[in-house]
């Protein structure tokens, strides 16, 4: 495989192409050409054939992507396949929320541990996670070595927790406390904007509402 | 203001524009260069610019962009200033994550009214917000009207109640169900997708740990 700079739109696609072709695996089907997964996608053919090329050759001119086969090439890409632990710092409705419903196995992801500060919570055990007393974050870490700590903590307690995570040897944060974190560029953060989502949504109908007046 | 098409990509850069320059604001900071906003973004100067120009003439050559004028009018492009009523459905974890953490003002959402099927959640009041009973739907947007709702209910119901919401006259539906709805092609819907944020960390963190190994 060619090594090459490969940019952040091209990285932010692979994880849509992973779940479309997840999604018509499930459905049964065997077979998909670049044109339809794009207009599936709403991208170009070409635009799919380029993205791809990025990682190696995929696909057979004329006969299309085998769906089985990309959807695995894709996963190892996104590196699903290599077994990581995670945790989650705090259990509010946010974090209980992600415990009960998300599903961090499929990528990946091994999780048993979450952490908060809350009373009501610590002991507690949601969907086979323990919550854990923040106390015992240290050591935990020094045993279990998670590559990936998701932040759902109030704001105030954002900054001074990532660092102490970072400094415990977590490798990636996934941010939902909408505070731009300050860490050492080892380390990555992936912030879940909810606002940026919505205002997307806001410009549309805004749009749409102004289309229709005229 | 010249009409022409505007790409998704420049859209969905638009919320990001209005938070960075939202924080610069307040910070204290005036002005700003196309330049060193880009760098703070991770976006080139040009990038900026020519995003810009789609909306009309913004900044002055060499004196960069006035933040408060900016950012208001990002904001009257975003739709912010129009008040536009929302609701939620679904108050379980996430919804009621929403409710008591996102701020819906800033975007211009009224939000009064959240709709729930649990006989433990309804009557209770979240933040302010009232839950109903989903069976008070119709009658509350045959007087209400409201633009916008918010799937926070499980997987099975959500088709069949964005249906319901679509021939209510709702035009947006802000999705965090992770299912693929299927609605009147004039409804606009946003997924929230927590997956594929969580796999672009994951590729982050394993393509660093491939670095290392050799």
């Amino acid at each position: 495989m060619k090594k090459q700079y490969i940019s952040d739109a091209v990285i932010r696609r692979l994880p849509r192409y992973y779940r479309y072709l997840d999604e018509l695996h499930s459905r049964g089907v065997v077979r998909i050409s670049s044109s339809t997964l794009g207009r599936r996608m709403g991208v170009t053919a070409s635009q799919i054939r380029q993205d791809l090329s990025c990682f190696g050759e995929f696909g057979q001119q004329g006969y299309g992507y085998n769906i089985i086969e990309l959807r695995a090439e894709i996963g190892r890409i996104l590196g699903v396949n290599e077994p990581r632990r995670l945790i989650v710092l705090g259990a509010g409705h946010l974090g209980h929320a992600l415990l009960q419903n998300f599903d961090f196995a499929q990528g990946g992801f091994l999780l048993d541990t979450a952490f908060d500060v809350s009373p009501a919570l610590i002991g507690r055990s949601v969907n086979g996670v323990t919550i854990h007393a923040l106390g015992d974050l240290d050591a935990y870490c020094a045993v279990n070595h998670p590559a990936v700590a998701v932040l759902t903590v109030p704001r105030a307690a954002a900054q001074e927790l990532a660092e102490r995570l970072v400094a415990l040897g977590v490798r990636g944060l996934w941010n939902f406390t909408n505070v731009e974190l300050s860490v050492d560029e080892t380390v990555f953060v992936e912030n879940v904007h909810f606002a940026d989502s919505l205002l997307t949504l806001s410009y549309r109908i805004s749009k749409k509402a102004g289309v229709e007046r005229t």
